[in-house]
């Protein structure tokens, strides 16, 4: 390929990404969903305008380690101290829940299997999937409807956070099973060497740069120095610990979340991603699905996958709730609020389709997943909000 | 190369290219200056730590559209009209002069040439790596001293851009001529049929996007369709008209430079631009020089190449500032001004070198070039200017 006809697909993914993300938006639905149904028009799905390349993947690899990134920025980690101990649980839960309905899910379409094997790592693989909540979809809907200060707003949100972090240490220890020679132990021991250094080196890190950064403060600088920090970070991370290197950016950022330009880098790494990478990402998505296994099986199984996924989250969420003193009305809103899908869950989906642990069947799932539970979540909890508000009005 | 692996060439690239450009900026050198060594020091030529690869071009290559697109965005079409007609004719002899210097002194080194053969073709292009002034640099010297208000400063300004235009049409009529089988009246035909392609279609272009901007002004969508506009443009002009790709880019740029949210399009450009991809240019484009042909002929070549590249802006200017009635003094002030290169003559190069037209060995000559130009136009500027001024307090 000519470098210059890259800069074709380039302007089709961008144009094709904005005009199908806007027209998401005007039917209520998150861009992200219209930015992956224009993968799915564009690519070889259906018109075949755009083939998936090398020099796309590498630019959607940017793509989801700056998405990364950047919600580690976004972390709040005082918020996040506060409503703590409640939120955890309901994080904690909320994980293990979809981890297990999803894992058997997989095991009643394809069997069961026995710990430890392939069958089985594919299966906790699929229970992963429906782990993270997405913090960005759910965020949204509580600013829109008004109600992200309160408390019922507060606990979801750091839950969603906390259910983000746990989602993606899940993932690296699934992932770094991935090898059926390994060992077990050498991989949880690096999974904690990681966790460990992570610690340390990052709070080290956080010092010098915070004192480099009062120095420097809004210079030019700043950003490619974090952004740099990030992208060797989620090297290492995948190089010599074997864990996913989004899992690396995303630690770079909430090492950085403190820092005086923590919300400078998280504008400038946004306007690049939305502009050139987040968009490479979304549409790269919809390039590499693949419909032409869209059997009777495939359809039932996406059916189930997406049922699963929002009952174990909304039950799950919702029973801790309950037992931590919310009453019916709250803990419900917190079990759908948590129930949204979004970017994460994509990201674990690919991870999975470029090491080849599941195929493509499960991108027509997980789009469906997020496409439903992106537009079921707002118009549940807008029904719950304004419900509640008539009853109170009323008595 | 596993897709992770690019985080840490993109991460050593940043870091470099930040590092280097700052220490540049201290010696009172671009910081362009300081990214094309970092390419050197990093590259094959001396550590090894970072190798070329498709990726790395990719990106130079997107990198060298938004920067001139950029350019094209800048561009002040009112203050063009006005200081015009001097600075036209200033700028078409800026261009001449040198461009015939260079190709007698490329056959100086290889012997002369006759028309329309292979060398001749080489020589021209020679002479057409010293046509363009580079508007950045001068602009920003003549802001440091505080004279890019006066006459001679807007006069060296608006010269500088139509030196630009006039490069690039030169450009693009050397490298339109690159294949020796083709027709020239095709190919002038095709230059044509494309400028007046251009200046329609851009018109039209311009007026819908103007229509569009008023209504969603500063909405994340206007820098997106104008990037992709500028894609598109860049892939027909390289790929239907054989006109090069940052010639598409710098006319898209025009076509946008006068619609309401053209600032809040660079800016956009801008921050993608020198976070990720014009460092990937200019660091690219040490990556690629190899000083192993460093031999004696190549560093006289080198050193011909810079003196007469200075020489022939100075005195082609110089001499027709004085024909339109500048003094002495001011006529040599423009003669300076004009002489500093930088992006453009570095894009060029890259561009003869992906295409064989040139060697390696004219990398050298270039960024000799460049580092001499950027350093000796702001200190001659400098002494020229306060020199007068005390002419003039003691008269």
């Amino acid at each position: 390929m000519e470098t210059y006809e890259i800069l074709r697909d380039l302007a089709v993914i961008f144009i094709s990404a904005k005009l199908f993300g806007l027209l998401a938006r005007k039917c209520k639905a998150p861009m992200v969903v219209g930015e992956i149904v224009a993968g799915l028009i564009i690519g070889p799905c259906l018109l075949g305008i755009v083939q998936p390349s090398a020099f796309i993947n590498q630019m959607a690899e940017i793509g989801v380690i700056l998405i990364m990134f950047s919600a580690g920025l976004e972390t709040n980690l005082q918020e996040l101290k506060k409503s703590g101990l409640i939120a955890l649980v309901i994080a904690c839960v909320g994980v293990f829940v979809p981890l297990v309905a999803g894992s058997l899910l997989y095991m009643g379409f394809h069997g069961a299997a026995s710990f430890g094997s392939e069958e089985f790592f594919k299966a906790v693989f699929t229970g992963s999937i429906m782990t993270a909540t997405s913090v960005g979809i759910t965020v949204e809907v509580l600013k829109e409807l008004g109600y992200l200060k309160s408390r019922v707003g507060q606990t979801i949100l750091s839950a969603a956070i906390i259910d983000d972090i746990i989602g993606i240490i899940v993932l690296t220890f699934v992932l770094g099973f991935k090898d059926p020679d390994s060992n077990p132990l050498l991989i949880t021991g690096k999974v904690v060497l990681f966790l460990v250094l992570s610690v340390i080196l990052g709070y080290i890190i956080y010092r010098i740069f915070k004192i480099y950064d009062e120095k420097h403060v809004h210079t030019r600088r700043i950003p490619i120095i974090a952004v740099s920090l990030c992208f060797i970070m989620a090297f290492v991370a995948e190089k010599y610990f074997g864990i996913a290197d989004i899992t690396g950016a995303y630690i770079a950022g909430i090492i950085l979340c403190n820092v005086r330009d923590a919300e400078y880098i998280d504008r400038r790494v946004s306007i690049n991603g939305y502009m050139f990478f987040a968009p490479m990402f979304f549409v790269g998505i919809g390039l590499k699905t693949s419909f032409e296994t869209m059997s009777g099986e495939v359809i039932l199984f996406a059916v189930g996958f997406v049922l699963v996924a929002l009952l174990s989250k909304i039950i799950g969420c919702g029973a801790v709730a309950k037992v931590c003193r919310f009453n019916w009305g709250d803990s419900l809103k917190i079990g759908v609020g948590m129930m949204t899908r979004g970017e994460v869950a994509l990201i674990i989906t690919n991870k999975g389709l470029d090491l080849g642990i599941i195929d493509h069947s499960f991108s027509t799932a997980v789009i469906l997943l997020i496409i439903v539970s992106s537009i079921a979540t707002p118009m549940l909890l807008k029904y719950l909000f304004t419900h509640d508000k008539k009853e109170k009005a009323k008595s």
